[in-house]
């Protein structure tokens, strides 16, 4: 199969709920991308993440082996700093090869499971 | 990083939750947006609500910084009218530089929390 | 303002679910879309209601005013038939003026709210 | 009515929740795809499945009845091989008429019922 997908996804509305509830890992609050990389090559990733109140950070960089899927944690992105608890951000992801990304939060904050997502905003050009 | 997103963003589905449990601030009900401007230049929205049997009424206007997120809750636009709580509106938003926007939902009306959110829709003139 | 959006939009994925919890009318269950019409005109909605067993059923006319927001349960929609509960159907919506949709869902069968919600999907044709 | 909808649609972020709480079938934790075809031609599609750390498995076959909608659960999709509880993957599918897919997820692993959707990623090409 082809390449799928495109090479610049934008996720405005992050936020990791400084809070959880409830057993570890499973019920830890977090945003979480699902990076689906279809082409013959590893994609190479470049995330940057925006704030508030402070300058751009990034790049962060991830890899997605060919023909996988890879779900991350924002709040495991560590390199070169990790994204703090409780404010608010934006990620920017470029790729060298074209893929899908969504997006979904757990908030285990108010002591049950909450859970939201969508598809990750896609650049044409 | 040039400019990314689009000058107009639609978000037909608003309706402010009129009841909240838990502590504030963080358990009070809001329908948020996250506005990303990657670009070099301050963003300046003007924001238009719809009503189901009022007048539209705005523009309210937001800045949101040269390369920053800026999350707003609808509950906090008030100038020049705050919208009412419990009552359907939609929000057209265009911005003078490109922008990506993603609409969330928090709400705490029946004891607990219940999430939702999802891109906003984008025009593409 | 000139018009936005599109003249044709689909939510694949309608359910409404079949128990509720809670004070009517906040905490029915029900299935809703929200269409935004910032026409100058009316806009004149067609529906038809695709089942996974049964022929596709309508039109059920929808009007939205001019310059307006109107949200509407699709538990609401009984001309030519009302849309049996706890039974999967698709919305296939159609307007002589572009108009804006979101989706949303509303769940209390398990005795708390659940809530859920996407754009809908335009056909760019 | 013509066909609507696209060929190709992507599901990135797959994971069915291992456990779950309440009365089958209806607390079941599940990952479902709704699946709209509004031609007037059976709709044929091929489902792969891709992981993180195993290769992609498929095709899996499925069917979709002339101006139907069909809802799927993945958990469901068992030829050639059942896709594991608690492992993330992605779903590709393609199909031989335009389609429209939107996904879900109801997740009652931690004793309430919390659900989320977004529609699936079109592939314009």
């Amino acid at each position: 199969m082809e390449a799928l997908g495109k090479n610049m996804w934008i996720v405005p509305g992050g936020h990791i709920p400084a809070k959880s509830n409830g057993h570890e890992p499973e019920m830890v609050s977090n945003d979480k991308m699902s990076v689906l990389n279809v082409s013959q090559e590893e994609a190479d990733l470049n995330i940057t993440i925006y704030y508030g109140d402070d300058a751009p950070l990034g790049p962060y960089n991830l890899k997605v082996e060919a023909r996988r899927v890879r779900k991350v944690r924002f709040n495991d992105l560590i390199d070169p700093r990790a994204i703090p608890l409780g404010k608010d951000y934006s990620a920017v992801i470029s790729s060298n090869v074209p893929v899908v990304i969504q997006f979904s939060r757990l908030d285990s904050s108010h002591s049950h499971k909450a859970i939201t997502g969508t598809m990750a905003y896609s650049e044409s050009s």
